[in-house]
């Protein structure tokens, strides 16, 4: 069977043969062992009001890294990429990142204040924001960092390591240009200082342009509230733009003529450049991806009929495409977009490919609907030196090894 | 302002002076007390491998009715959708129905059989399924008895009660078609027997036009592992036809020449009519809607502008319109659809509207793009009688009271 052939039929639904998953039962006979879990009754409906994973999947968490940050308080845990499926990030696994820890904030006592070069300063319960038109998307959130201890060459075995700090959810809130027409905006009012209530007080300057066309002030995440580790009750989201700017606890906006410049947009969240210049405000998060199996942490077991399956995105837009190389980036051929494909969200991809055992170099390649793609490596380092830490969105290689074990590789 | 302008600014983004919420604030002063939270270290991020709610969320949750069923184990509980944003249902607030419990599946040890009319007779292990192309796919699942208890009046004041036996996520797993095709369907073959590895055994007839049309075999709901109450670690998924046929802990799948007449599509999931006969094989869940917001448990609390919101879906395809009637039926105007809009999926809708404290009768009324118009409660009654419990898609009435409290109604 050649390859065409091959692909073809795994795109469709696979041909008999071709795939050599399950196992032929001798004589149709039915197995007569009945396990103990059919024997017996099972818990009863009302044991959990709110329910939990399986015990069996309790391998399947957030991580952290413990010499990464010098406090658990001002850190960050990593979503399980190589373990989820479709583009949803349970709540329950969504990743963290703190400046002062998890802020524990009464929804009740809780405010957000809009003030500044403003018509009419205003100061909004929850139950306030609640009152106007809510608005339900599908957005990723990704840390700035994403993918950064790879720039010095920390190469983490893990997918969960390398892209684990990005999640997607449907997040539900109000239009932020909805509260600024509340308030009123002065005609000098081109940039918002928006202020998390945390003990950090964490803080980000966002320019109006991207204030009024897509923000939002969320108060839920995948149907039910904002969990506390991504900002309970409220928190800005900043669409496509670095995690940090969709401040979480988020309990002020003050309105200004110009960029606050403050800690976090200054001596932190800008990339140092092999000259001594720094770039700043590089809020996008450009077209990235990531190739969620194989990856060292989800092995080749089988050879023959295999499916390279991951995620892709960009702050720009959507995703239009991904590529596919199994040999280092030379050759390239176009994988499988899942539907729905949504602007600044997560995209699944698939490619099914026929693996015999031998050594591979795999890469995934998105582009956007801006025209962007992701870059190599080398590129970004020949652009950037190696001084940076934040916006590494550079194509990744993983190492398929003859036994099967995949490595994280870089490629010179 | 009239009612058309007023809607229009809300539609639009509420121009000042509609809304009423937020505080003006005193001399542009920012307040004072610094709450607790923003002074000390929140919690760091390696507490909560697994995250969970708000502890202030814990109102949010699923609840059973005692009186409804026999035992815990044969029994039912429902997902808060009064609190829910959004489409998505989280997987800790899914609704529950069991018929011998929770099955305790150890995922290593678990098979689907598949044979029977079949060409090779298979067994699958879950690590066989995952090998197949994944497909992800937003669905609800929804309990024919979802709003079994107004039949004959049973009004329990709340929508969670009402209309709570409905969730929606994103699931994925493999077409069943592909596994059918791998042991080969034999000509005669156009049904198939679904068993769960439960205590109960449940079992449900398929036909083989809708298992080879879009029914999927699943591993993973909202990106992570099914939980056990879902059928860890795999279930069947019917889109669009009655919950208990999407069985659970699917274990064995029986090709045959004829319905099976299970005891759960004859002595119980049919629908007995007033002169004695009985519905049976009313697999489709038709075009149905609710408002969530207000309900009983989300009473008004304004007068002014306020948004009616609520859920609509259908199992025949996509939802093409939701209409709202303030008056007990008699007047129409179209609600806001909110996007993705999917088929056999739940659609969120909206429609603000300017309540001056008035006693109103609300209800909202779906149709889908197969041009099924969701019945009145009078017209459904006189079709069907009062004997039935299963399948009420029926417009459904809550009582606005001058106090804005709301209660549960029906209209004769």
């Amino acid at each position: 069977m050649d390859r065409r052939n091959f692909l073809k039929s795994g795109l469709i639904g696979a041909g008999a043969g071709t795939l050599a998953a399950g196992t032929a039962l001798a004589n149709n006979t039915i197995p007569k062992e009945v396990p103990e879990w059919s024997q017996i009754l099972g818990a009863g409906v009302d044991v959990e009001p709110y329910g939990l994973p399986s015990p069996h999947e309790a391998h399947v968490r957030r991580r952290n890294v413990e010499w990464l940050t010098a406090s658990p308080e001002s850190s960050i845990n990593f979503t399980p990429l190589q373990d989820l499926s479709g583009i949803i990030t349970p709540n329950g696994l969504h990743f963290e990142r703190h400046h002062g820890g998890v802020a524990e904030v009464d929804p009740n006592e809780h405010r957000l204040l809009i003030h500044g070069l403003v018509d009419k300063p205003l100061v909004f319960t929850l139950e306030d924001i609640k009152r106007f038109l809510p608005v339900s998307r599908f957005y990723f959130v990704e840390c700035a960092a994403n993918g950064g201890m790879e720039w010095r060459g920390a190469q983490l075995n893990g997918c969960q390591f390398t892209h684990g700090m990005i999640s997607c959810c449907q997040y539900t809130g109000v239009m932020l240009s909805t509260l600024l027409n509340e308030v009123g905006i002065k005609p000098k009012g081109k940039w918002i200082l928006a202020e998390g209530a945390d003990s950090a007080g964490m803080n980000r300057t966002i320019p109006m342009e991207k204030a009024l066309d897509d923000c939002m002030i969320v108060y839920a995440q995948n149907g039910e509230a904002l969990r506390p580790a991504q900002g309970y009750p409220m928190r800005l989201l900043v669409p496509g733009f670095e995690g940090n700017m969709s401040v979480k606890w988020i309990r002020r906006l003050e309105i200004g003529d110009m960029p606050w410049f403050a800690r976090e947009e200054t001596s932190k969240y800008t990339d140092l450049l092999e000259d001594g210049k720094a770039r700043m405000f590089t809020w996008v998060q450009d077209a990235n991806s990531i190739i969620t199996t194989p990856s060292p942490e989800k092995v080749m077991k089988h050879k023959g009929y295999n499916v390279i399956t991951g995620l892709a995105w960009s702050g720009r837009g959507a995703i239009k495409g991904v590529d596919i190389s199994l040999d280092g980036g030379r050759n390239w051929e176009p994988a499988q977009l899942e539907d729905p494909v949504l602007p600044k969200c997560l995209t699944r991809f698939y490619y099914p490919w026929d693996w015999q055992g031998d050594g591979k170099l795999i890469q995934s390649r998105a582009y956007d609907d801006s025209g962007y793609v992701q870059p190599t490596f080398a590129k970004q380092r020949e652009e950037r030196g190696l001084n940076s830490i934040y916006h590494n969105n550079s194509i990744h290689t993983w190492e398929v090894k003859p036994n099967g074990e995949v490595e994280n590789v870089q490629l010179a």
